[in-house]
């Protein structure tokens, strides 16, 4: 049977985009690992499905699988391009979409530049919560590596991120010290790893090693964890620039309690249709 | 403009076929590099473009391009799945196609089974051909790499090979090996370098170190070199099987002054639309 799909991505973390409201396909995992493959298959990072909602306050059930077949719970990239795609295949005509995800509800919000809002929840800041070992929260900790002293933030945006402030990213050995830090006794589940480079009150620059993963283009959660860091030290406003190899991204913060905003663009790169 | 193109491979050696009989699209090599990142872009190993031919005895005008945007002159698994391309958008009937190529003319066949054979011309043992320095032409010639002696065979299939037999090709460090001899002062362009595990007569085991590169999944040009150092060496007969990391390729040549032909599988991953 044909399947019709869209590759998309958000800065370069990209997506097959499967619409299952018009089509019915069965995807199991060997099949999403064969559809993954860059030169078996269509290559990707994650391939994204719509379904019907099961919930008739949401307008979409949003699903997201890794190239293993695994089912995760989000992706921030991955919501911009799902947004843009539902409104280019007109499977709904509103600018605000609220959308089922195995991590919770969301609402996504198409700009009239094409850009997408997504929000991305409440950082948790509380150690235990992240999970990161230390006895009260605070701003910055100090942390050894290597023999190194290094100051630190600790933040979960669901997943747990330590952010580092250097002068210029492109003089960090990201790889070595992020392979370090990724396993580092104080994050019993381990640590996405940002290095942050301040510009002024409203720009950074950025690069993320993702755990498990190694340095990537475009960390949407990295992105919102370092402008947290660097707001509750007193370094970053309220609406950041957050430039990272694979492009930028606007992320709004207004301070302890409040959700994250994440904006960005979302790519369309072509129209696919393959034989299962 | 909408671009349509077809995405297939040849054993994981992966190729974007567009149809410039039908369609008229201007891709200089800054849109070709767009084209090939697998992540922004469809993503591939050489864009395959069919035009018209200048020639009016040949079939096709058949032009490779690197992901780089660079023209090359010969692609063994670039060609079968060109052959299968014409065939599948009917742009011919017959089963033999004839191809001008910027490295000469060539033939296709394509056979009942959808396997495609191509005639990867006359391999050239000379050494000044190769080019490899040797006082004269021999079976098998004496290496050293790192202070370690090694006997190999020197074949030219257009481009330069040295061809390694081995127990067990699993067990060979191919990377390491490879890297050091394709620089090897002896062969003043580089070479590709193989590693052959013969089975029997009719069958062998292939890893291959393409020059600059590293080790690829099935490297066409490297079967025959393998197949051609094997049977002068006396160890394979005319027709023998060459297991590569991405399948099997068939390779026919009956001795010196012959031409190789190499018989394998050409695979239609998805069809695709871009706007350029």
């Amino acid at each position: 049977m044909l399947l019709h799909f869209t590759k998309m991505h958000g800065l370069g973390n990209d997506f097959m985009v499967v619409d299952m409201v018009t089509q019915s396909v069965r995807l199991p995992p060997d099949k999403i690992r064969r559809l993954a493959d860059r030169r078996f298959g269509v290559g990707f990072d994650q391939l994204l499905i719509v379904e019907p909602p099961t919930d008739p306050d949401m307008d979409f059930r949003y699903r997201i699988f890794n190239a293993d077949g695994s089912e995760v719970e989000q992706c921030g990239n991955g919501a911009r391009c799902f947004a843009k795609f539902v409104r280019d295949k007109r499977l709904i005509g509103r600018d605000t979409i609220q959308v089922q995800t195995a991590g919770g509800n969301i609402e996504l919000i198409i700009h009239a530049n094409g850009e997408v809002s997504v929000n991305m929840g409440v950082p948790r800041l509380q150690p235990e919560d992240i999970p990161f070992r230390a006895q009260e929260q605070r701003a910055t900790y100090d942390l050894r590596i290597d023999g190194e002293e290094f100051e630190i933030s600790a933040v979960s945006m669901g997943n747990p991120h330590a952010v580092i402030q250097v002068d210029d990213v492109n003089r960090t050995p990201v790889a070595r010290l992020g392979s370090v830090m990724e396993k580092h006794g104080r994050f019993p589940k381990r640590c996405n790893v940002g290095f942050m480079q301040v510009l002024d009150q409203a720009e950074i620059n950025l690069r993320v090693f993702e755990r498990g993963v190694g340095e990537t283009l475009a960390c949407g959660t990295g992105a919102c964890a370092a402008v947290v860091a660097g707001r509750l030290q007193g370094l970053l406003g309220d609406e950041v620039r957050v430039n990272l190899p694979g492009g930028t991204l606007n992320i709004h913060w207004s301070g302890e309690g409040h959700s994250v905003i994440m904006t960005g663009t979302a790519t369309r790169v072509f129209e696919g249709q393959t034989r299962l």
